[in-house]
């Protein structure tokens, strides 16, 4: 299978991943909230088209790069969802003149720089930190939210848009239950807010949260971005089934060693990250054959279990072992699809 | 300091760099071993012209990529230290045409399938595991390197040039004591295989090996990569010291959080990968404020305590957290230079 993949390559399966799409902008419509899809984790002008075709006409993206790679291809409404970086106050102004561009603050000065050195349109959420100790102003730092506010109004070019925040915290849930729970906790500390300033829009954004919460009506506008290929770790939450992962990295077999049920692939930490699952029992990834339609189900136990730079260490067992060949492709399901996407944006392949 | 930076940017010493290169190309002449360093921790061409300045003139890379890429640069003696990937044979073949290559096997069965396709003349080692677990024919897998090396003399085109390993166990060593217990084990190993095959090449590799062992006479070739740059993993091995790291990532400043004593960086694990360091005290990487010289001297405690995809989180203390401003450059040294060079080999600035 796949003749003309010779090195590690992402595997991205056309129809899980619209499914995963058209779910996320259905659900966005029901909740009435805007889908402003996050694209650092594709960061395809082809998927992006995949959305397109959904209706989508607001993104996400998290450098600015991305956001002119985006401006590029014809997206006209772009937020940036990272505090603003005073050293790229030029370039960012320089894109606002081209397309409508929403960014972050999370802090006065940097508003004040903003209201100083951009000359053109530009609107700007303040972030708030509703539990995920990154980035963010505290709910209870009042004086710093409303000082950052006014700062906005004051300066003729800066639209105050509302309040982000990115609930990152759900990552660290292990069911469920407790992603609904840091929902619960989000919308009423962004409802305090939004009490406060009537007119903000309200935008969350992290996966678990969109994908586990039936109805999102409480919020304005939602930036969800892993969703569109998921992957290990949101199986592990409860954000997704395996059959929803709609990315695979194909790798080549290039050594078999029965004494210890291992086998070598070509595809390393420059291929998956390092990014990983399990405590005691630690794994890069979960591997397996790929099926007819271009999914893999992984063989029971079949996993990564070690990598180095271009060298990746998939342990199973006699069973497995004696099917392999070497020259054979092996699938992986990756543990966080946006850190192997980004690895292999050069090297895909859509199936 | 460095105004043009306004992302991560990977900040190469010229100095340290070309310390360290002179410092291994010495001890490699007085041990009377053939120098042929790993390109795959720096990729550039331009470190590797200072390579060529100490007399280097055979390298070594980990994928056919890098190999066809320094081949472009006039670079005409290779040796992908990575057990041949069938699939890439018709391109290491055409290779093959062009430059001295030198390729790698641990089974017969890939010999066997270089000896059918290959018609161009390459080297070939027979890749020994002395004690890593990861890729390589183990020294008690007699019969098979015997019908391994038999295959390679059979084929007219291919010509057998030794014994190749990777003490990659040397990276799990917490001391230089542990590293010379290695290399005493490796040299025997290989040392029972030059008995048997007496114009073999025996030809090793990494860097703590390289660094802490004084005089590497006992093999006829080293392949150390890491070495040009450092990191803190090794310092922590003891291969080398602080002043010796040759890089860091320069990262703006984009959060001040002062009620937790931390900052936000322009720098995630799309920047600086998340290889981390310590158990309990997990970090991914140390920070500290540029020197005049472009060194930096980590300010203590001042680390990365979580990354996400583009947002590095240091922790420090509110000495270091007064001295700070939004849009400051912070420099990280990096855990694991080799996938923080990659992930950056495209953004980089020598000072």
């Amino acid at each position: 299978m796949y003749k003309s993949v010779t090195r590690p390559t992402l595997i991205i399966n056309e129809a899980a991943c619209r499914k995963n799409i058209r779910r996320m902008a259905e659900k966005a419509i029901a909740s009435g909230v805007l889908f402003r899809p996050h694209f650092k984790t594709h960061q395809s002008l082809k998927v992006a088209g995949w959305f397109r075709e959904e209706g989508v006409e607001a993104i996400t993206v998290s450098s600015t790069e991305m956001a002119m790679k985006f401006a590029g291809d014809g997206w006209k409404d772009i937020t940036l969802a990272f505090p603003v970086n005073p050293r790229e106050i030029p370039v960012l102004d320089a894109l606002a003149a081209k397309v409508s561009l929403n960014l972050l603050v999370d802090s006065p000065e940097v508003a004040l720089m903003l209201s100083r050195k951009m000359n053109n349109p530009a609107g700007l959420f303040i972030e708030i930190d509703t539990g995920c100790g990154r980035s963010g102003l505290k709910p209870v730092q009042e004086d710093a939210i409303a000082k950052t506010a006014g700062l906005i109004s004051a300066t003729r070019h800066i639209s105050f848009r509302g309040f982000l925040t990115h609930s990152g915290e759900t990552y660290r849930a292990s069911d469920p239950g407790r992603v609904r729970e840091i929902y619960a906790h989000t919308v009423s500390v962004l409802g305090d807010l939004k009490a406060v300033y009537p007119d903000a829009i309200i935008s969350i954004g992290d996966t678990p949260t969109c994908s586990i919460i039936e109805n999102l009506g409480e919020v304005d506008e939602i930036r969800p971005g892993n969703f569109v290929f998921y992957d290990l770790m949101q199986m592990a939450i409860g954000s997704c089934s395996i059959g929803d992962i709609a990315v695979s990295v194909a790798c080549p077999v290039a050594g078999i060693y029965p004494d210890r049920c291992e086998v070598l692939i070509y595809g390393g930490a420059v291929h998956l990250s390092k990014e990983y699952l399990g405590d005691k029992e630690r794994h890069f990834g979960l591997a397996g054959i790929y099926g007819p339609e271009g999914q893999i189900v992984p063989y029971a136990g079949t996993r990564v279990v070690s990598l180095s730079q271009e060298h990746g260490i998939i342990r199973t067992d006699a069973d497995m072992l004696s099917k392999l060949k070497h020259g054979d492709l092996l699938g992986v399901l990756p543990v966080h699809s946006c850190l192997t996407a980004n690895l292999l944006q050069h090297n895909t392949l859509i199936v």
